[in-house]
């Protein structure tokens, strides 16, 4: 482990009550660092730093333990439909046992903040042995899965202090979803004119996290009642679905509250089951394409007696059904939603968290870093 | 929707009190019947049926809901292990909307019980509009994925009335089983020795299964304190970890306690802050190459006052913690563990559920098959 010595300014808290509180208010800077290594405002180029050329792979296999895997869950919808190139994601840990059948031209891309996560690692150096080209996505530039991967893909969240990883989540999902605008690009699915469309929308990320920060007050308002939950489902579709396993885990991280995660679709395949009068569901649902399909899910959540919570933009808010609670974020592109929708579910943890006096900065349990299996 | 009688021995009762306890004590049959239409006992060779010809594809992906996308799950350590045959399984919900990156040579595989649900048929139609080759591991061979799909891989567990699945579920974990076996032979894997030698453990199945179910006492003495619990965590390593999914399921859908299911790996990312003196941690693991690993997770659970309930066999009960309450099992090949500790699970559920006086085969805001979105 190396010291790093990190600027005053970086880690003290300043006005903020909290390190987690602070952390969720850095976001559109480490953002906008983070995205600066990837793209050419000027030219509109986005591009893959460090040599990573996309057009050599034509799968990408990523491998990271909790919140980073959900930022690659993310990712993977945009490497898919973006730049039609396949992309399996996997907690490290069972990856790294399972023996996976991978396939040559496979780029084997892990995630973690701080570059040590040992079952990570592990993963890392087993594609590594078989032959694959290996990058890491990693907020420690100096840690050593950036020494051992072929290709560093920095992040630039600052030193993050909070064991809730927040913006190191955030800038995760900057910069892969910048990489899978490359791989578009390099892979010729998306024209010039296609590509700087895609940069200017990125380069509108850090003013709409800022924005969606201003929700703040709204959630805080939710706090009291959520606190009391025995449990909470989170729901979301398509990039929404991942965010919505981020928000359950953040919940269960420093509330200690019973969250979990559920893509839309599958709550009538079992969890409907758990949901009464006493359970908030809470939807993360800007207005899609899919938008109608995740209103006909919260009907049966509000047919069943459960609380519904909309996390929704203004053209959704209009179409939410009236037993609904709605909170309205920026209206955005699709490709942003998974960033502009972080800040709200962080601080509805934060606030239910506070709310129930526990330590928001070092949960019970949890260590920042798991350098052990 | 066509009607079909089934004989009236099929559908009663008989000494059980509910139709789920007597569907789990089905599944010896229903395995051994679904395993007779993938092998020949005599010659020790296993067959994917309907000239489905596994040299063909490099690849297979696996679409379906609920309790069927963690039979799939399971299947996937195997098609990737045994025959080299990179698999991807996703929930249809997500799969259907996503514009999936599938590639040319790749086997669709849809699993449903009813053969109707509305997701997995749109994926599946999906799927065979891309031009890819599709197969439907389905219980209902009237059904329409059956009449759609290019191969029918039948599962024969007879009508299935509780609302939680049981049989059908491990009716497609041994179908989806033989079939992995039987792509490590056509891929040339594994030599006639070795499919004698898998063959001969299939075979074993429903013995196995049978002595499973015979923990039913064992367990239904826990069910008093389990049915206290306000949240229960299930844990499990490789293809332990989807039957922790399908644990936790069981639970939430019939005694409506939040349940949740993780890689026991994953447990330090976030998860164990839940953990206190009130939470019941059921840890699946017969003695295998992870065991240890999984043992050394028990142990953390431990030291933060969780109660855990290990389910293994006899050499992991000599290797247990001696904090953990622990179920003993039948000593199996791992290939089999997760039919064969498929019972326990399930009569966890059940007794939990009976012990609160739920409905047990008519769960609340649960359908037998979601045939709508």
């Amino acid at each position: 482990v190396r010291t790093v010595a990190a600027s005053a300014a970086l880690v003290e808290k300043g006005n903020y009550r909290h390190f987690m509180e602070k952390e969720i208010h850095d976001q559109p800077d480490a953002c906008q660092h983070t995205l600066s290594a990837y793209i050419d405002p000027t030219t509109g180029h986005v591009h893959a730093p460090n040599g990573l050329d996309f057009t050599k792979f034509d799968r990408v296999q990523i491998v990271a333990c909790g919140t980073a895997s959900y930022a690659g869950a993310i990712a993977r919808y945009f490497f898919e439909r973006l730049a039609g190139l396949p992309c399996d994601v996997e907690v490290a840990s069972e990856f790294r046992y399972r023996q996976p059948a991978v396939t040559p031209n496979t780029l084997a891309v892990a995630v973690s903040q701080s570059g040590e996560t040992a079952d990570t690692l592990a993963a890392l150096r087993w594609c590594k042995s078989q032959g694959l080209t290996t990058a890491a996505v990693v907020n420690v530039h100096e840690s050593t899965m950036a020494r051992e991967a072929d290709v560093v893909l920095p992040t630039h969240a600052g030193p993050e202090i909070g064991v809730a990883s927040t913006k190191a989540f955030t800038s995760q999902v900057a910069a892969l979803t910048a990489l899978a605008v490359a791989a578009a690009a390099a892979r010729m699915r998306i024209d010039k004119a296609e590509e700087a469309h895609y940069t200017r929308l990125l380069l509108e990320a850090p003013r709409l996290i800022a924005e969606a920060t201003q929700m703040e007050d709204e959630i805080r308002a939710l706090a009291p009642e959520l606190a009391r939950a025995r449990d909470v489902l989170y729901l979301g579709r398509g990039a929404m679905f991942p965010l919505a396993l981020e928000g359950a885990l953040k919940l269960k991280e420093i509330s200690y509250i019973h969250a979990e995660g559920y893509a839309a679709g599958e709550l009538k395949h079992g969890p409907i089951a758990l949901i009464d009068e006493s359970t908030p569901v809470i939807v993360i649902a800007p207005s899609d394409s899919l938008f109608e399909k995740t209103i006909s899910n919260m009907s049966e959540v509000a047919a069943r007696g459960g609380k519904v919570i909309l996390i929704t933009d203004a053209e959704g808010a209009r179409n939410a059904p009236k037993d609904a609670k709605v909170i309205v974020g920026p209206s955005c592109d699709p490709i942003l939603a998974p960033l502009v929708y972080a800040p709200p579910i962080q601080l509805m943890a934060y606030y239910v968290a506070v709310q129930k006096g526990a330590d928001v900065d070092q949960p019970r349990n949890l260590a920042k870093s798991v350098t052990v299996e």
